[in-house]
């Protein structure tokens, strides 16, 4: 099978937007066995609309489209599919009910415009949007396919999960893979350490660098899902010798979920206290459903007054200076006493663009106080400012689970 | 001028690298006031990438390709572009000699594979490259123009303005837009409201549904980036008008930055106490650069215990429900009395996937305690975990921004 991605909108033509859902659509397609040999970009212009499905309708076999299922005049994807194909739009009596209670029940009023989002075509099946007003469609047009799903990345994605996987049938192809998350190694110190694996094809092994740290992608194809796994799993298992210490976590896993699952397994409950991060670790533990299974919550001490409710003594300031290993002791130990938690976790640093009582941008401490000792380590990353606490995060979390694995000393 | 891009590179089709090249030559072609109609993306195969040009000089003007310029043999643009204008590549003397020099200069040996970067057709100008082995080329076709640059982005760039610019002409043209923030009304919404905008050609309204809110670009184009102004004005500010109580900002603003600056000017410090949002309200306030001087810290309340510390009451808790105006409006007074700050800013609510305490996911509550007086505001919009931390976040800055400017009753 062939397939075509095409994302729909005039921003993507004006540079105000990047794709990343046709990149996103693309990943899903490879590990389907799927070929893309084409993406192609269109504004908000139904003859263009038209023209580019006709001209994918030529070369593919299935054409997915994002984009431009929006309420307003300019979104013009449903016309431009149903001119390609022929025929003509008309309201759903029964999606319009589901759309009057969706406005109902977030108490707003339902805007006049939003009615050509309930419109379908004969040979298209509406696809349902649990988080959006935009239906996506599902048209079966001589022997092809076309797909068109909203553009919000969140939306897309979930309707391509939850609604159009069922639909599609990709046929006997095997393709396993693997992502291995890893922080604390730079991309060219992976790549040395994995050199006899790079020139592999099948299985193939592949390294990208993240804003959460290196990834190591280990893949492979054959006949069943089955013998890909069987063929891609030596070198993965080698792949992870080698790397061990700086592994977090593998696909889906964020560093959160990763320490929510040991959390909640023994029963540990956490608070931190920050500074530098000024939110960022205990919003990213929070986006972990369940989190309040195993997070306290805790203080962002970003003036002195606030670390002193956090338990910091104002001397230790004074003493220590606010970016330093005490100041970052004494937050992790008082949150963790303050709320009562097993683990507290703290961050003290100087996030820029200016340098921070003569300390420089981009130093850091991170600690932890946990139920059988302390620990405490300096960073000094410089960077921009929400690399800055995108780091520190991410390093005190890293430490935090080498922590209760019992593996720091 | 009309002009078309094109993404050369399998990595691009197999979702490996987001193509962040064609929304940057989007941007600086918009800016000249070129249009583009349709970008492309096609793998490292000969044929395709002939296919794609051949269309493109059907439709456009001026093609810009990016990427497919390596040493190696998937390395195809030369190859595409001399059959689509049907000319043979030969080696250019010259190049071979500065490319000899170039790689003696950094002490590594050339390889027979990087002949196929001096290649060039008769048609083609060889585009000079600073920082790489990758010449582009600058092709002249029966009245069109094709542009060959290499796919990093920082030799694309730096070729463009120091190679391409300055071969092109664009003629008199000035090109004047912005880029204007609400929030708090939806994009059906703003549609109706600026229905006699919509179909304007030149100046032009767009609106965009963003995960900040709804997003309104006002343009026009004209001789002189002066007149371009002169056009949008009177447009712009009826749009505004219309729009004013939903606005908080332009272009490049965060709704933290908009907050800090009328904090600053005001001397008045903010404290935050987040159950629902979970650190993400302070986790944004201090992404600012400078957030220190008008942002004291908080309280992340998730636990019960860290409610009362932040100053709620255990009856109040037991009376209304955790998820209450009650409890929102006791955060709110508690961290501004705690904290000593002239506002408290609190959310409470239920981020899901499971209901809460009997109430439903997407329910939330904000308040803001100030030094004239508490307001509280009832949110009941369902969505993902995420999703919902961030509109109650952006939803408490907005209310947080109108009590400001006293425009809350």
């Amino acid at each position: 099978m062939v397939a075509e991605i095409v994302s729909i909108g005039t921003e993507l033509l004006l540079g105000e937007l990047i794709d990343t859902n046709s990149a996103w659509l693309s990943g899903e397609l490879r590990d389907r066995g799927v070929f893309v040999f084409f993406k192609d970009t269109v504004g908000d212009n139904r003859n263009r609309i038209r023209d580019t499905i006709l001209r994918a309708l030529e070369r593919s076999d299935l054409i997915l489209l994002s984009g431009g299922l929006g309420p307003t005049d300019d979104d013009l994807t449903r016309e431009g599919i149903a001119d390609a194909v022929g025929e003509t739009p008309r309201e759903d009596p029964r999606l319009l009910e589901e759309l009057r209670k969706m406005f109902s029940s977030r108490e707003r009023t339902m805007s006049e415009t939003n009615r050509k989002q309930i419109w379908v075509i004969p040979s298209a099946e509406p696809l349902d949007n649990p988080i959006g007003t935009a239906w996506g469609w599902f048209v079966k047009h001589s022997g092809k396919i076309i797909v068109a799903m909203p553009g919000p990345p969140i939306e897309m994605k979930r309707m391509w999960r939850e609604q159009v996987l069922q639909r599609l049938s990709f046929g006997q192809y095997g393709f396993w893979h693997t992502t291995v998350h890893t922080l604390g190694i730079g991309e060219s110190n992976v790549g040395e350490i994995l050199a006899e694996f790079t020139d592999l094809k099948n299985p193939s092994v592949a390294t990208y660098a993240r804003r959460h740290g290196v990834d190591v992608r280990v893949a492979a194809s054959s006949g069943s899902l089955d013998d890909a796994l069987k063929l891609a799993e030596p070198t993965l298992c080698k792949v992870e010798r080698l790397l061990a210490k700086f592994i977090w976590g593998h696909d889906e896993d964020t560093i959160g979920a990763v320490l929510g699952k040991i959390l909640k397994e023994r029963g540990e409950m956490v608070a931190v206290a920050e500074s530098v991060t000024g939110g960022l670790v205990a919003d990213s533990l929070t986006d972990c459903p369940g989190s309040s299974g195993w997070f306290l919550g805790g203080f962002v001490a970003y003036s002195n007054g606030a670390k002193r409710l956090a338990g910091v003594r104002a001397e230790a300031i004074e003493r220590y200076g606010v970016v330093s290993e005490g100041v970052a002791l004494s937050l992790a130990k008082g949150v963790r006493r303050k709320l009562g938690a097993d683990w507290g976790l703290a961050t003290t640093g100087v996030a820029g663009p200016e340098p921070l009582a003569g300390q420089p941008v981009g130093l850091a401490f991170v600690a932890i106080a946990g139920p059988q000792g302390t620990w405490v380590r300096k960073l000094s990353w410089p960077g921009e400012r929400r690399q800055v606490k995108e780091r520190v995060s991410n390093w005190l979390l890293m430490l935090f689970l080498r922590a209760l694995k019992g593996e720091l000393e």
